[in-house]
Protein backbone atom coordinates (compact mmCIF):
# COMPACT_ATOMS: atom_id res chain seq x y z
CA UNK A 1 0.00 0.00 0.00
CA UNK A 2 1.42 3.89 -0.70
CA UNK A 3 1.50 6.79 1.75
CA UNK A 4 -1.62 7.79 -0.16
CA UNK A 5 -3.42 4.79 0.06
CA UNK A 6 -2.69 4.29 3.58
CA UNK A 7 -3.79 8.34 3.60
CA UNK A 8 -7.12 8.05 1.94
CA UNK A 9 -8.10 4.83 4.16
CA UNK A 10 -7.40 6.65 7.01
CA UNK A 11 -9.79 9.90 5.75
CA UNK A 12 -12.27 7.38 4.99
CA UNK A 13 -12.26 5.64 8.34
CA UNK A 14 -12.46 9.23 9.91
CA UNK A 15 -15.37 10.05 7.81
CA UNK A 16 -17.43 6.87 8.56
CA UNK A 17 -16.55 7.37 12.22
CA UNK A 18 -18.22 10.68 11.61
CA UNK A 19 -21.30 9.27 10.12
CA UNK A 20 -21.82 7.04 13.19
CA UNK A 21 -21.64 9.69 15.32
CA UNK A 22 -24.00 11.65 14.00
CA UNK A 23 -26.30 8.70 12.82
CA UNK A 24 -26.29 7.88 16.92
CA UNK A 25 -27.27 11.56 17.90
CA UNK A 26 -30.11 10.71 15.04
CA UNK A 27 -31.11 7.56 17.08
CA UNK A 28 -30.70 9.17 20.51
CA UNK A 29 -32.74 12.55 19.98
CA UNK A 30 -35.70 10.28 18.22
CA UNK A 31 -35.58 6.86 21.03
CA UNK A 32 -33.82 8.36 24.04
CA UNK A 33 -30.96 6.78 25.77
CA UNK A 34 -32.41 3.73 26.15
CA UNK A 35 -33.83 3.40 22.55
CA UNK A 36 -29.74 4.05 21.51
CA UNK A 37 -28.79 0.51 21.26
CA UNK A 38 -25.93 -0.39 18.98
CA UNK A 39 -28.34 -2.90 16.59
CA UNK A 40 -30.60 0.79 16.15
CA UNK A 41 -27.22 2.65 15.81
CA UNK A 42 -25.73 0.02 13.16
CA UNK A 43 -29.26 0.03 10.83
CA UNK A 44 -29.18 4.16 10.76
CA UNK A 45 -25.65 4.26 9.18
CA UNK A 46 -26.25 0.66 7.21
CA UNK A 47 -23.68 -0.97 9.18
CA UNK A 48 -23.84 -4.30 10.57
CA UNK A 49 -23.17 -5.10 14.33
CA UNK A 50 -19.75 -6.17 13.99
CA UNK A 51 -19.11 -3.80 11.27
CA UNK A 52 -20.02 -0.90 13.91
CA UNK A 53 -18.41 -2.88 16.67
CA UNK A 54 -15.15 -2.22 14.87
CA UNK A 55 -15.19 1.50 15.17
CA UNK A 56 -16.68 1.41 18.96
CA UNK A 57 -16.76 -1.82 20.58
CA UNK A 58 -19.31 -1.04 23.36
CA UNK A 59 -22.44 0.57 23.55
CA UNK A 60 -20.62 2.70 26.78
CA UNK A 61 -17.66 3.76 24.31
CA UNK A 62 -19.93 5.18 21.55
CA UNK A 63 -21.88 7.10 23.68
CA UNK A 64 -18.70 8.67 25.48
CA UNK A 65 -17.71 9.75 21.73
CA UNK A 66 -20.72 11.13 21.06
CA UNK A 67 -21.30 13.33 23.89
CA UNK A 68 -17.29 14.10 23.24
CA UNK A 69 -18.18 15.01 19.21
CA UNK A 70 -21.09 17.26 20.99
CA UNK A 71 -18.53 19.13 23.04
CA UNK A 72 -16.39 19.93 20.56
CA UNK A 73 -19.45 21.04 17.78
CA UNK A 74 -20.70 23.29 20.69
CA UNK A 75 -17.43 24.74 21.17
CA UNK A 76 -16.43 24.92 17.59
CA UNK A 77 -18.65 27.95 17.43
CA UNK A 78 -16.95 30.30 19.80
CA UNK A 79 -14.65 31.89 18.84
CA UNK A 80 -11.42 31.57 21.13
CA UNK A 81 -10.56 35.10 21.01
CA UNK A 82 -13.81 36.53 22.13
CA UNK A 83 -14.22 37.94 25.48
CA UNK A 84 -15.36 35.78 28.80
CA UNK A 85 -18.60 37.42 28.92
CA UNK A 86 -19.25 36.04 25.45
CA UNK A 87 -18.36 33.18 26.41
CA UNK A 88 -20.85 33.15 29.72
CA UNK A 89 -23.55 34.45 27.68
CA UNK A 90 -23.16 31.50 24.76
CA UNK A 91 -23.19 29.16 27.53
CA UNK A 92 -26.77 30.54 28.37
CA UNK A 93 -27.60 29.73 24.68
CA UNK A 94 -26.40 26.67 25.15
CA UNK A 95 -28.64 25.80 28.21
CA UNK A 96 -31.24 26.70 26.04
CA UNK A 97 -30.22 24.46 22.84
CA UNK A 98 -30.53 21.29 25.43
CA UNK A 99 -33.55 22.32 26.35
CA UNK A 100 -34.35 21.31 22.90
CA UNK A 101 -32.17 18.59 22.63
CA UNK A 102 -33.63 16.09 25.71
CA UNK A 103 -32.48 12.89 24.31
CA UNK A 104 -28.86 13.92 24.32
CA UNK A 105 -29.35 15.62 28.13
CA UNK A 106 -30.67 12.62 29.07
CA UNK A 107 -27.73 10.50 27.89
CA UNK A 108 -25.31 12.52 29.37
CA UNK A 109 -27.19 12.28 32.77
CA UNK A 110 -27.87 8.82 32.74
CA UNK A 111 -23.82 7.73 31.12
CA UNK A 112 -22.60 10.17 34.14
CA UNK A 113 -24.20 8.49 36.41
CA UNK A 114 -22.99 4.96 35.43
CA UNK A 115 -19.78 6.70 35.59
CA UNK A 116 -19.81 6.79 39.36
CA UNK A 117 -20.30 3.72 39.98
CA UNK A 118 -16.75 2.09 39.55
CA UNK A 119 -13.28 2.99 38.56
CA UNK A 120 -13.59 0.08 35.58
CA UNK A 121 -16.67 1.74 34.35
CA UNK A 122 -15.43 2.74 30.44
CA UNK A 123 -16.81 6.34 30.65
CA UNK A 124 -15.48 6.71 33.98
CA UNK A 125 -11.81 8.11 32.79
CA UNK A 126 -13.89 10.18 29.63
CA UNK A 127 -16.06 12.15 33.02
CA UNK A 128 -13.05 12.89 35.29
CA UNK A 129 -11.12 14.33 32.65
CA UNK A 130 -14.03 16.43 31.00
CA UNK A 131 -14.77 18.02 34.39
CA UNK A 132 -11.20 18.38 35.32
CA UNK A 133 -10.97 20.32 32.24
CA UNK A 134 -13.80 21.93 32.56
CA UNK A 135 -13.36 23.60 35.93
CA UNK A 136 -9.77 24.80 34.77
CA UNK A 137 -11.13 26.08 31.37
CA UNK A 138 -14.23 28.59 33.20
CA UNK A 139 -11.56 29.47 35.83
CA UNK A 140 -9.33 30.87 33.00
CA UNK A 141 -12.26 32.57 31.01
CA UNK A 142 -13.48 34.12 34.87
CA UNK A 143 -10.06 35.36 36.01
CA UNK A 144 -9.50 36.53 32.29
CA UNK A 145 -12.87 38.53 32.65
CA UNK A 146 -13.24 39.93 36.48
CA UNK A 147 -9.61 39.10 38.01
CA UNK A 148 -9.43 38.05 41.12
CA UNK A 149 -13.02 38.94 42.04
CA UNK A 150 -16.14 38.14 40.48
CA UNK A 151 -18.71 41.30 41.47
CA UNK A 152 -20.94 38.66 43.28
CA UNK A 153 -17.96 38.60 45.63
CA UNK A 154 -16.66 34.75 44.47
CA UNK A 155 -12.98 34.35 43.17
CA UNK A 156 -12.90 32.46 39.82
CA UNK A 157 -11.75 28.79 41.20
CA UNK A 158 -14.75 29.23 43.95
CA UNK A 159 -17.01 29.75 40.59
CA UNK A 160 -15.56 27.06 38.17
CA UNK A 161 -17.30 24.25 39.70
CA UNK A 162 -20.41 26.16 41.08
CA UNK A 163 -21.14 26.33 37.15
CA UNK A 164 -20.76 23.33 36.24
CA UNK A 165 -22.75 21.66 39.20
CA UNK A 166 -25.76 24.11 38.20
CA UNK A 167 -25.61 23.24 35.00
CA UNK A 168 -25.73 19.20 35.52
CA UNK A 169 -27.94 19.50 38.50
CA UNK A 170 -30.63 21.16 36.80
CA UNK A 171 -30.40 18.75 33.83
CA UNK A 172 -31.62 16.10 36.27
CA UNK A 173 -34.46 18.72 37.37
CA UNK A 174 -35.38 19.62 33.99
CA UNK A 175 -35.36 15.84 32.85
CA UNK A 176 -37.58 14.40 35.61
CA UNK A 177 -39.99 17.85 35.70
CA UNK A 178 -39.67 19.86 32.14
CA UNK A 179 -43.26 21.85 33.24
CA UNK A 180 -41.73 22.61 35.98
CA UNK A 181 -38.31 23.74 35.96
CA UNK A 182 -36.71 26.23 33.31
CA UNK A 183 -33.60 25.52 32.64
CA UNK A 184 -32.33 28.66 31.03
CA UNK A 185 -34.46 31.47 33.58
CA UNK A 186 -32.64 28.99 36.48
CA UNK A 187 -29.40 29.61 35.31
CA UNK A 188 -29.23 33.12 33.86
CA UNK A 189 -30.51 33.79 37.55
CA UNK A 190 -27.12 32.16 38.81
CA UNK A 191 -25.41 34.33 36.30
CA UNK A 192 -26.87 37.51 37.81
CA UNK A 193 -26.14 36.00 40.98
CA UNK A 194 -22.33 35.55 40.25
CA UNK A 195 -22.54 38.94 39.19
CA UNK A 196 -21.40 38.08 35.05
CA UNK A 197 -24.32 39.77 33.61
CA UNK A 198 -24.35 43.18 35.01
CA UNK A 199 -20.61 43.14 34.06
CA UNK A 200 -21.81 41.89 30.27
CA UNK A 201 -24.26 44.68 29.73
CA UNK A 202 -21.81 47.86 30.73
CA UNK B 1 -56.60 -13.43 64.09
CA UNK B 2 -57.81 -11.28 66.98
CA UNK B 3 -57.30 -7.37 66.37
CA UNK B 4 -53.99 -7.29 68.46
CA UNK B 5 -52.13 -10.15 66.55
CA UNK B 6 -52.94 -8.05 63.23
CA UNK B 7 -50.94 -5.38 65.31
CA UNK B 8 -48.47 -7.23 66.34
CA UNK B 9 -47.59 -8.71 62.65
CA UNK B 10 -47.86 -5.28 61.20
CA UNK B 11 -45.68 -4.17 63.72
CA UNK B 12 -43.44 -6.55 62.92
CA UNK B 13 -43.30 -6.22 59.19
CA UNK B 14 -42.47 -2.51 59.74
CA UNK B 15 -39.05 -3.49 62.35
CA UNK B 16 -37.79 -6.30 60.01
CA UNK B 17 -38.24 -3.61 56.90
CA UNK B 18 -36.25 -0.90 58.86
CA UNK B 19 -33.68 -4.02 59.72
CA UNK B 20 -33.62 -4.81 56.05
CA UNK B 21 -32.98 -1.37 55.21
CA UNK B 22 -30.08 -1.24 57.59
CA UNK B 23 -28.51 -3.60 56.82
CA UNK B 24 -29.31 -2.08 52.83
CA UNK B 25 -27.05 0.68 53.94
CA UNK B 26 -23.93 -1.41 55.71
CA UNK B 27 -23.40 -3.01 52.11
CA UNK B 28 -24.11 0.41 50.35
CA UNK B 29 -21.43 1.95 52.43
CA UNK B 30 -19.06 -0.95 52.58
CA UNK B 31 -19.69 -2.04 48.37
CA UNK B 32 -20.93 0.81 46.99
CA UNK B 33 -23.98 0.60 44.36
CA UNK B 34 -22.82 -2.19 42.20
CA UNK B 35 -21.85 -4.19 45.39
CA UNK B 36 -25.29 -3.75 47.02
CA UNK B 37 -27.26 -7.20 45.11
CA UNK B 38 -30.39 -8.30 46.58
CA UNK B 39 -28.27 -11.51 47.27
CA UNK B 40 -25.92 -9.69 49.84
CA UNK B 41 -28.75 -7.62 51.46
CA UNK B 42 -30.97 -10.49 52.19
CA UNK B 43 -27.25 -12.35 53.66
CA UNK B 44 -26.54 -9.80 55.77
CA UNK B 45 -30.21 -9.56 57.72
CA UNK B 46 -30.80 -12.85 57.23
CA UNK B 47 -33.15 -14.22 54.89
CA UNK B 48 -33.29 -15.62 51.75
CA UNK B 49 -33.67 -13.75 48.68
CA UNK B 50 -37.16 -14.77 48.65
CA UNK B 51 -37.89 -13.78 51.79
CA UNK B 52 -36.46 -10.34 51.22
CA UNK B 53 -38.32 -9.89 47.87
CA UNK B 54 -41.40 -10.23 50.07
CA UNK B 55 -40.79 -6.90 51.21
CA UNK B 56 -38.80 -4.76 48.64
CA UNK B 57 -39.75 -6.50 44.76
CA UNK B 58 -36.71 -5.41 43.41
CA UNK B 59 -33.16 -3.62 43.62
CA UNK B 60 -34.34 -0.37 41.98
CA UNK B 61 -37.50 -0.45 44.94
CA UNK B 62 -35.21 -1.14 47.92
CA UNK B 63 -32.58 1.56 46.70
CA UNK B 64 -35.75 3.66 46.72
CA UNK B 65 -36.52 2.90 50.10
CA UNK B 66 -33.29 3.41 51.18
CA UNK B 67 -32.89 6.62 49.82
CA UNK B 68 -35.96 7.44 51.50
CA UNK B 69 -34.69 6.10 54.85
CA UNK B 70 -31.95 8.26 54.64
CA UNK B 71 -33.93 11.46 53.59
CA UNK B 72 -36.23 10.42 57.04
CA UNK B 73 -33.23 9.65 59.46
CA UNK B 74 -31.23 12.90 58.41
CA UNK B 75 -33.90 15.38 58.96
CA UNK B 76 -35.52 13.68 61.85
CA UNK B 77 -32.16 15.59 63.66
CA UNK B 78 -33.55 19.22 62.56
CA UNK B 79 -36.33 20.30 64.57
CA UNK B 80 -38.89 22.13 62.50
CA UNK B 81 -39.08 25.09 65.06
CA UNK B 82 -35.83 26.16 64.34
CA UNK B 83 -35.15 29.64 62.12
CA UNK B 84 -34.32 28.63 58.48
CA UNK B 85 -30.63 30.05 58.92
CA UNK B 86 -30.33 27.35 61.26
CA UNK B 87 -31.76 24.63 58.67
CA UNK B 88 -29.06 26.40 56.08
CA UNK B 89 -26.52 25.50 58.34
CA UNK B 90 -27.98 22.38 59.18
CA UNK B 91 -27.43 21.14 55.08
CA UNK B 92 -23.77 22.39 55.32
CA UNK B 93 -23.16 19.77 57.65
CA UNK B 94 -25.11 17.35 55.29
CA UNK B 95 -23.28 17.68 53.21
CA UNK B 96 -19.92 17.20 55.30
CA UNK B 97 -21.60 14.22 56.53
CA UNK B 98 -22.58 12.91 53.05
CA UNK B 99 -18.48 13.33 51.80
CA UNK B 100 -18.21 10.37 54.74
CA UNK B 101 -20.57 8.39 53.08
CA UNK B 102 -19.13 7.98 49.87
CA UNK B 103 -21.15 4.47 49.12
CA UNK B 104 -24.75 6.10 49.80
CA UNK B 105 -24.18 9.44 47.87
CA UNK B 106 -22.65 6.91 44.42
CA UNK B 107 -26.17 5.08 45.04
CA UNK B 108 -28.09 8.32 44.59
CA UNK B 109 -26.77 9.79 41.84
CA UNK B 110 -26.31 6.28 39.93
CA UNK B 111 -30.24 5.62 40.59
CA UNK B 112 -31.26 9.23 39.52
CA UNK B 113 -29.45 8.67 36.60
CA UNK B 114 -30.79 5.48 35.82
CA UNK B 115 -34.57 7.40 36.90
CA UNK B 116 -34.33 9.86 34.14
CA UNK B 117 -34.21 7.26 31.25
CA UNK B 118 -37.83 6.82 30.92
CA UNK B 119 -41.32 7.38 33.13
CA UNK B 120 -41.44 3.51 33.24
CA UNK B 121 -38.27 3.47 35.96
CA UNK B 122 -38.96 2.65 39.63
CA UNK B 123 -37.59 5.21 40.98
CA UNK B 124 -38.59 7.89 38.62
CA UNK B 125 -41.90 8.91 40.04
CA UNK B 126 -39.98 9.26 43.79
CA UNK B 127 -37.43 11.42 42.33
CA UNK B 128 -39.69 13.49 40.38
CA UNK B 129 -42.00 13.75 44.06
CA UNK B 130 -38.30 14.34 46.02
CA UNK B 131 -37.37 17.37 43.89
CA UNK B 132 -40.54 18.83 43.68
CA UNK B 133 -40.77 18.83 47.90
CA UNK B 134 -37.55 19.57 48.00
CA UNK B 135 -37.94 22.94 45.92
CA UNK B 136 -41.25 23.76 47.72
CA UNK B 137 -39.73 22.88 51.25
CA UNK B 138 -36.42 25.22 50.75
CA UNK B 139 -38.26 27.87 48.82
CA UNK B 140 -40.79 27.87 52.07
CA UNK B 141 -37.61 28.37 54.29
CA UNK B 142 -35.80 31.00 52.34
CA UNK B 143 -39.07 33.28 52.21
CA UNK B 144 -39.39 32.71 55.90
CA UNK B 145 -36.36 33.64 56.86
CA UNK B 146 -35.57 36.36 54.54
CA UNK B 147 -39.03 37.40 52.45
CA UNK B 148 -39.37 38.07 49.43
CA UNK B 149 -35.54 38.72 48.42
CA UNK B 150 -32.03 37.35 49.86
CA UNK B 151 -29.29 39.31 50.35
CA UNK B 152 -27.50 38.55 47.28
CA UNK B 153 -30.59 39.44 45.17
CA UNK B 154 -32.51 36.17 44.04
CA UNK B 155 -36.03 35.76 44.99
CA UNK B 156 -36.72 32.39 46.97
CA UNK B 157 -37.97 30.39 44.68
CA UNK B 158 -35.36 30.96 42.15
CA UNK B 159 -32.50 30.35 44.38
CA UNK B 160 -34.85 27.09 45.72
CA UNK B 161 -33.72 25.20 42.25
CA UNK B 162 -30.01 26.11 42.32
CA UNK B 163 -29.24 25.25 45.88
CA UNK B 164 -30.54 21.43 44.95
CA UNK B 165 -28.81 21.70 41.55
CA UNK B 166 -25.92 22.56 43.42
CA UNK B 167 -25.90 19.68 45.73
CA UNK B 168 -26.49 16.83 42.93
CA UNK B 169 -23.82 18.66 40.99
CA UNK B 170 -21.41 18.77 43.71
CA UNK B 171 -21.63 15.35 44.19
CA UNK B 172 -21.42 14.19 40.82
CA UNK B 173 -18.32 16.50 40.78
CA UNK B 174 -16.69 14.50 43.91
CA UNK B 175 -17.60 10.80 42.93
CA UNK B 176 -15.55 11.44 40.33
CA UNK B 177 -12.23 13.64 41.77
CA UNK B 178 -12.80 13.63 45.39
CA UNK B 179 -8.76 14.52 45.84
CA UNK B 180 -9.78 17.86 43.50
CA UNK B 181 -13.08 18.71 45.22
CA UNK B 182 -13.68 19.91 48.60
CA UNK B 183 -18.14 19.45 48.40
CA UNK B 184 -17.88 21.59 51.81
CA UNK B 185 -16.42 23.92 50.92
CA UNK B 186 -17.96 24.68 47.34
CA UNK B 187 -21.31 24.27 49.16
CA UNK B 188 -20.65 26.77 51.77
CA UNK B 189 -19.36 29.44 49.14
CA UNK B 190 -22.56 28.88 47.39
CA UNK B 191 -24.15 30.10 50.65
CA UNK B 192 -22.50 33.01 50.81
CA UNK B 193 -23.01 33.70 47.70
CA UNK B 194 -26.64 33.38 48.54
CA UNK B 195 -26.00 35.80 51.47
CA UNK B 196 -27.75 33.22 53.22
CA UNK B 197 -24.73 33.17 55.86
CA UNK B 198 -23.84 36.84 56.41
CA UNK B 199 -27.31 37.02 57.89
CA UNK B 200 -27.12 33.88 59.97
CA UNK B 201 -23.64 35.53 61.44
CA UNK B 202 -25.61 38.58 62.51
Amino acid sequence: MTARQRGGRAAQAEERREAILRAAMDVIAERGYRGASLAAVAERVGLTQPGLLHYFPSKELLLVAVLEARDRWDTAAVPTQRRGDWRLRHLEQLVDYNASRRGLVQTFTALVGESVTGADHPAQEFFRQRYSNARAVFTEILAAEFGERLPGGLTPDQAAPLLIAVLDGLQIQWLLDPEAVDMTAAFRAFLDLLGTTEQASR
